[in-house]
């Protein structure tokens, strides 16, 4: 179960798909340089090798435990927790007035992959902290900020999320959490929340959750909701903890995967919280740092992805079976065509997952950090437009090559033992939680497309178009060995600029219905343009691995690229197909 | 955790679909009619439902014990193993010699596909056991015949097939247990044996293994290789059980899915033993069950996916969350669009891939059965061109159905007790077991495609043109109605043709690189053509369930016959992509 890091995977993307120039020219990163970007992803391959992965199985096959109204994490998960705080890994994008490093985000993506790799379930606590520190940074004030920011990013305490409850998961609206105002600017918070990822746990010292609730006689549905910061134990004028707080774990959930992470049902009962955000502002102050949460659930897609391909890559190396062509002794089974067939498919699929996270996370960094209004408001509008397609790709990409992983090692893959179902299973989640991929779509072709008039999207297809036209800049070898990836280019525009004027003329019902779909669509061809432009930059700045890329890029064409038209028919359709068998049938014919 | 049966649905196909009528002109199938058909798919649908059904998850969570040499099944697999073999289930399509009633394996398939949707990790037994004695009714002496056979086939003992060993999976020219004779026309048998299913196990009163071994002096590889009958307890002259043969499991693995099915290491220390068929000629015995076994294993993958996708559909009524537009209140997910599609794509994919198995079973009665030789030599080709094409599509669209199920169900498809996540665990083993699908893939590019020159592969597609054609005799409003299937048809068709013809020229290299992506594009084609043509036939008979099959097929040709063309890309590149990659690379870049 050896894992090896994609540094130089990691590394071509940051420097011809993502415009990193462009990032380094925002004030905020004027000290960002190749020297730092190299240091730091050998930094963070180093520790998830040596430190983080060895834990991963362990946290498998060793449950967290709730005894006496606290969560006892998996054997070594402590020590590894507190390893990730004193290496600093947690701040590396945290605002620079609290401790963080204010490195870029993308930057953070690529270091955030190989943590994930490394240990999933143990890395959703410090994003879930992340998450949780970035709301209280938004809208929190100076007062808690000051009081939690600091130990919250840097790691000694972590964070948590208390959204859904059994009647409210991705319709937020149905909660019935009650905040209660306690007279002394504190409000008392009763309710059960479930799937709460690391509500509580040994390896932080103390826990910050922040919890969605109604105050008395809000409004019914979405707008009535508020968010309120509650930590585990109070806070002390002077900084120390004081007595615990009246919220606790009654279960833990007993889950397909990521079982080194505690999903806890938390029973809050007249818990004491304080407002973050205006009051019933509580689901728009969440969804600030949507975006963000959702990218790296997609950023996590590829990691447990890339999980599997280093394992199913190692097993090929090693595992003899059958005559290979050209081979007089009988050889690994990488020498036989349909298992590398798979390990490229796994690595081309990948490759394209993390060139669309790594180019969302850049988005958000120049929205954040340009120096021109104009520049922030585009970058804005691309990382939203991008961020349902991280997410959802990502996931999908990753539960994907996880199932291929268990083939490539054939029997040995069923076999928990081997490591490669533990992915299997692990990677599932990525396509439920931060918004099922479903409702990613509906993201993507409502609020993305749709409600800006296809702005947003014309834009990206337009500077797709350009990676098209810049490779005829190319030398003719170069181009020529580009070829069948710059006919599926083409075509996969074709399609994408089709697909985006039926979703923009279309019903609702029939855009909801295509949703997917088109998605999928998009994501084939946005992905592999990236990968054409990392190619076409490489070789302009002659990068020795582009052309290794270019191979890469033939596999991601043929195979990936190549499928984006023929997601055009259920487009076309829309709700037609979806709902034309009666309903009442469907339980057999 | 309820389980509907798809009792219409395959009554549909068998009547629609598959050519009931020339299975029923066989001699042997005389007495075949839609009573008796309706009466045991009926039974079947109740057997599996109220006695199978409700042991699945008790298997899931409570796995076999090794105790002192002996497997103890889960709990209540005994009894319901016992109810199985009373109901006389097993020898379904046993010949009527052994006790058998000699029903066509096509209904067989429909019945099993229930069965395994009840409850796959116990319906293994019974399918190992029909295997095994299908080898012996080959294969073995009429003294093995009369001393096995009778009690197989009704399932009073089962079988189990003993061919893997830890340096010798795909590749069985590996193996090395052996057999030394004794003298007395008995062999002893030594070595280990590892990932046999329901290898021992309390549910039956004896075990028949079927072991592959070497004899003294055999040629190397996959010609030294004979096959062994050895039962764990001996049978007396009279009939009743003896001692324990030499033989036992020392160890259970512990596997991702199908929990509830044994998969023992099986130590054989001098086991006697008794060859079946001819010294150095176990590997071809064996494969004359291969094909049966294959399709089975593809029925499994449908049967998975069913299961899910009824748990699926039953959630999606069930579970309110979120407004659907135009309904004034909260409803069921099923109203949203993005969950009705995956419903609507688990439900076309698993009919598609259904049409495919039945039409294997189809084909294989007739080519045991019918009086005409060339009607018998015809259609063992399809079966044999067929078979692959059930294994691996049937097994992936369980795979892919099983993990949209979990999809369904959100956060709770996560959490193991809804029983989502086992379907997603259980199905992943079907796409490696009976010859991974990669070796599915090289069969039908290798054995069944290049080696008759295409024949048999022109003849199929000469029929999928046939039914092209035959859309063209409905009336204007049918004919209209199918038209993007129509549309989608004929370009599938083209891309087939064109692929074929690619594989027929292709150096081996380049075969074997596109054998999975040649595999996928004819299972597209074949499983929309037959859905097409089972439309087709339904409207001429005017069965009033066809205007539903008509729905259905709408779908499948938007999501599923759609993607044929597609795949030509990986086809007519074939290994250039694949291994122009540097395989030193392959772990970075």
């Amino acid at each position: 179960m050896t894992y090896n890091t994609p540094v130089n995977a990691i590394d071509y993307l940051l420097h011809h798909v993502v415009d990193l120039d462009e990032i380094k020219a925002c004030p905020a990163y004027v000290d960002v340089n190749d020297d730092l970007i190299s240091d730091i992803l050998q930094g963070a391959a180093v520790f998830s090798k040596e430190v983080l992965a060895p834990t991963n199985w362990s946290g498998d096959q060793n449950h967290p435990e709730l005894k006496g109204g606290n969560v006892i994490a998996s054997p070594g998960f402590k020590q590894a927790y507190r390893s990730f705080v004193e290496a600093g890994w947690l701040g590396l994008a945290g605002p620079t007035e609290y401790g963080g490093m204010g490195l870029p985000q993308v930057l953070s993506v690529g270091v955030n992959e190989m943590l994930y790799s490394a240990n999933m379930a143990l890395g959703l606590c410090p994003m879930l902290t992340s998450s949780a520190s970035n709301a209280i940074l938004a809208h929190a004030s100076d007062e808690l900020k000051a009081t939690y920011l600091e130990k919250m990013i840097n790691g000694e305490w972590s964070g948590a999320m208390d959204l859904t409850e059994p009647q409210a998961g991705s319709d937020l609206g149905e909660l019935r959490a009650k905040a209660v105002p306690n007279g002394d600017g504190t409000y008392a918070l009763s309710g059960q929340k479930i799937y709460i990822t690391w509500g509580d746990h040994d390896c932080a010292d103390n826990i910050i959750h922040l919890v969605l609730a109604r105050l008395p006689d809000a409004p019914a549905g979405s707008r009535g909701i508020s968010l309120f910061l509650a930590p585990k134990y109070f806070v002390e004028p002077d900084g120390s903890l004081g007595k615990r707080n009246n919220f606790r774990p009654i279960g833990l959930e007993d889950k397909l995967g990521i079982h080194g992470s505690p999903t806890c049902v938390m029973e809050f009962d007249n818990a004491t919280g304080w407002l973050v955000g205006p009051e019933n502002k509580g689901l728009a102050c969440m969804f600030t740092m949507m975006n963000e949460a959702r990218l790296f659930v997609g950023v996590q897609g590829v990691a447990i992805g890339e999980r599997a391909y280093q394992a199913a890559l190692s097993y090929a190396n090693d595992r003899v079976q059958g005559k290979v062509a050209g081979e007089a002794e009988k050889a690994p089974i990488i020498g036989h065509p349909d298992v590398r067939r798979m390990l490229m498919e796994m690595k081309a699929g990948l490759m394209g997952a993390r060139a669309i996270c790594m180019a969302t996370a850049a988005a958000g960094d120049i929205a954040v950090s340009a120096e021109d209004e104009e520049t922030r408001n585009s970058a804005h509008a691309r990382e939203a437009l991008l961020t349902p397609l991280a997410k959802a790709y990502g996931s999908d990409i990753g539960v994907e090559m996880a199932s291929i992983g268990v083939q490539v090692h054939g029997g040995m893959g069923f076999v928990e033992e081997t490591g490669a179902a533990q992915h299997y299973r692990d990677s599932r989640i990525a396509p439920i939680y931060e918004g099922t991929n479903g409702i990613q779509a509906i993201d993507l072709v409502g609020r993305k497309l749709r409600r800006d008039g296809g702005e947003a999207m014309q834009a990206l297809i337009a500077e797709l178009r350009d990676i098209l036209a810049q490779v005829t800049e190319l030398d003719d070898q170069a181009a020529l060995e580009l070829g069948s990836a710059v006919d599926n280019l083409g075509a996969g525009l074709e399609a994408m600029t089709t697909a985006t004027n039926l979703i923009l003329t279309a019903d609702e019902t029939d855009a909801l219905a295509s949703a997917t779909a088109y998605l999928a669509l998009c994501s084939d061809v946005v992905s592999g343009a990236f990968l054409i432009k990392g190619v076409v930059n490489g070789l302009k700045k002659q990068d020795p691995r582009a052309k290794s890329m270019q191979k890469l890029v033939w596999f991601h064409s043929v195979a990936f690229l190549s499928r984006a038209p023929s997601y055009l028919d259920q487009i076309k359709y829309g709700a037609g197909p979806v709902f034309g068998f009666d309903k009442e049938l469907l339980a057999d014919l």
